[in-house]
């Protein structure tokens, strides 16, 4: 998932465009916050009726500015995923979580 | 980036928990915007003084949630940010969009 | 709705914190989708099953920022609603919209 | 702030066209979050050059989503903001919190 060829698609979008300078880490943020809204207006008024083209859309989006915010921020995805999921992974054992979408300070 | 293996440990982490019938479309698209804004709360106050731990932590949980909508609705993540990078090069042509911050429908 | 009382009691809570030096536009708008995504997160995996107490806190948050823009940038709350339910009268004509959900661009 | 009659049009905009079956809890908070990130696009890229028509009217419909909750759920205004504010003042004592932007939990 994200090959090279994709990562690098998205780098020169930004080098081409001399966008770099806007890509600043709260800018980014903000980026990815606004984003993640579009893809939820896709779902504002009902769960099943959406449109996967723009759900699609929306998403790869977020993604995108998710990859730029690691690039900014010289960040490994996989580390970053790794190191969190072990984090969640105490925090919501198996045998206290199954089945159950409880916050973990209160399971 | 996106190796097999971290793919493969956000999928156990939910079906050993048998969340998978929480991850309705909808709830995952909620749960990106959550993790968003708790992205987005690091650099609330300041744009400068932020915590890079917290940061990769919130960025990597928004990053599994895109992971889990993917899964949940099949999209091939490559597949949907190249057609998505593919309107946008075309919506900010270079010459125009080089170095401004200008909404396309205003280019 | 929203007595002087009320409003004052936001006011005095800035100036005695001497936070009106934080309150920039950029950040109120950024607390708004912070606080915003919190009351979201009363709703993440249930529709039904929302703390009501946590939901009226979370909702309080987004107003308090809501007024804070305001004061910011010298608005007034009538007035801007006004203008815009004005604008959503028009955007969105009983005769077109009643009991649909559709965006006003596909009405 | 928000007269009898800003509140009586906002409510029969509703009630015309027939949409308070789409407002459940749920939907109003997704809107509210959709709502804030659009008045966060308003400073996706700059702080200061934001346009302040475009500002009124995406705060304007945050405030509406926010009065068609309180709506929904029979809640009063002043009555959770006033609560709210009571233990905003006790997190953030004066002596501790003034002229600094850091967390209740880290005071």
């Amino acid at each position: 998932m994200l090959n090279d060829e994709t990562i690098n698609r998205i780098r020169k979008f930004t080098e081409d465009r001399d966008w770099d300078q806007f890509h600043t880490p709260t800018n980014l943020a903000k980026s990815i916050s606004i984003e993640a809204a579009e893809l939820l207006e896709c779902f504002q008024w009902s769960d099943e009726n959406f449109d996967i083209n723009a759900v699609s859309e929306e998403l790869a989006d977020v993604m995108v500015y998710c990859i730029d915010m690691l690039d900014k921020l010289g960040l490994d995805a996989d580390e970053i995923i790794n190191t969190k999921m072990g984090q969640n992974e105490k925090k919501y054992p198996v045998e206290k979580a199954k089945g159950r979408m409880t916050k973990y300070d209160k399971l």
